[in-house]
């Protein structure tokens, strides 16, 4: 089952997503967020009776439109450490994205003139978390995870870089597609793509994480709670634009595609302002 | 003034602190970050009308109890930037801390036994914002910042460096003290010091900050909006044990009292947990 969150005249609303233009309304819940903060949200799911509607797929807000936390894993596929020089690593490397920073699947990304030279894509997969989770092992893990989506960590290298922490190029505001929906039933393994303008830049397989949604829910719990609409970004596969020979930043108008196969794409096209 | 958020049987109640154990309720507000989302948050202060009561400064709660971002900043003492090796920045080197870690200004810090190696005191001013504030002119800066209290950027040596980006270190569930209150009155400046158990560790001027509140504010607020009860931890003078030879980490049971002149000061246990 596929689940989203809606923008109306009267603000956001939490659907099902039955096919690509139709849904149905979960009463009672204004966005993804508030539903998995009702200790009962799969029962709700399972209990929704209203009728089917037509919606505008660019209507789709951030499926999460402000989660808690959003936790961003570096280094987690093995080709993608080598491309950026980095060695294999022992734990993960988490940084921070804050809510500030998302969009729709379908929304523009906005770059600002001032950090426009560096833009780049990292497409990923991201787990939303269900239940609280503290100090869960990794073979329960599985409890407190409500499902999957996709995330494009959208950053800005220069500002990534010009510092040892990351943080201040990873959290531009109105740049991170999230979403479209979230999949209560999607299992990692499959493969995600991502195109810039029709052409593939990344293509591995969510399977391949050095550290799996389990192992990053077992590390990251131990250190703090977890609370239903967190979000763990689980890192980027190789083909980003500033790992390419030469670095290959994006250009205004250009489209970032991020596909994964059976979970679903967003499309962001990118707008300087 | 000065205003905090206390604990109570019924959930916690925003208060203004009159004395050492005096305080007036602010009506309809449960706490300081409540309060702060309220535009005419400074009019609901001055129309206090509620009777003087007794309390007890250990029922104080984080005098915000859940801010939407905590913002730190590292590097930004010139003494401490030497002490840990670093070069003078440019810009400001910025890292999160979650809720989660936040404690009250009298609370034990709980280290838990896998993270007991390397505990640290980061003694450190915090800026919290008092109004929506993006794009903000540094000159600007003084029109959206509520006041300033106290923080103590705890921190895990060994999760902090194990990898290159420090998050996990600095964000352990109920380790960094913050209160006791909110100074709506206070201007930077002031000597920060930090003992543990009662000997001295760290003794600057708050005035000292390579980047200040405003230049601070200017940074960020370009990046990101700064919203009511958003938090910038202003980073923290020389003296951390991490720094002292021998490296002089936290052993059980020790207190860490943090004290800026004329804000005030905050008093927590280290407790293995």
């Amino acid at each position: 089952m596929r689940i989203a969150t809606l923008r109306t005249n009267t603000g956001t609303q939490a659907i099902i997503v039955d096919g690509p233009t139709t849904a149905r309304t979960i009463e009672g819940f204004s966005d993804i967020g508030a539903l998995l903060n009702d200790e009962q949200w799969y029962e709700v799911l399972l209990d929704v009776e209203s009728e089917q509607f037509e919606f505008n797929p660019e209507d789709l807000a951030p499926v999460i439109p402000r989660p808690g936390k959003i936790i961003c894993v570096g280094l987690n596929y093995a080709k993608h450490i080598r491309e950026m020089g980095h060695a294999q690593p022992e734990v993960p490397t988490l940084f921070i994205k804050f809510p500030e920073a998302l969009i729709g699947p379908y929304d523009d990304a906005e770059v600002p003139e001032f950090a426009n030279k560096c833009a780049d894509f990292e497409g990923e997969m991201a787990v939303v978390i269900g239940a609280p989770a503290r100090n869960v092992a990794k073979q329960d893990a599985d409890g407190v995870i409500a499902g999957y989506t996709i995330i494009n960590d959208f950053t800005m290298r220069d500002f990534q870089k010009q510092t040892q922490q990351w943080h201040q190029g990873k959290s531009f505001e109105n740049t991170a597609g999230f979403g479209p929906w979230l999949d209560v039933d999607f299992q990692p393994g499959a493969t995600l793509t991502t195109r810039v303008d029709g052409e593939v830049m990344q293509l591995d397989s969510t399977g391949d994480l050095i550290f799996s949604p389990g192992d990053l829910i077992e590390f990251i719990s131990r250190i703090y709670t977890l609370q239903p609409g967190d979000v763990i970004a689980t890192g980027t596969p190789e083909g980003v634009g500033h790992a390419q020979d030469p670095k290959r930043y994006l250009r205004d108008g250009e489209t970032v595609e991020i596909e994964i196969d059976g979970l679903g794409s967003i499309k962001n096209r990118v707008k300087f302002v």
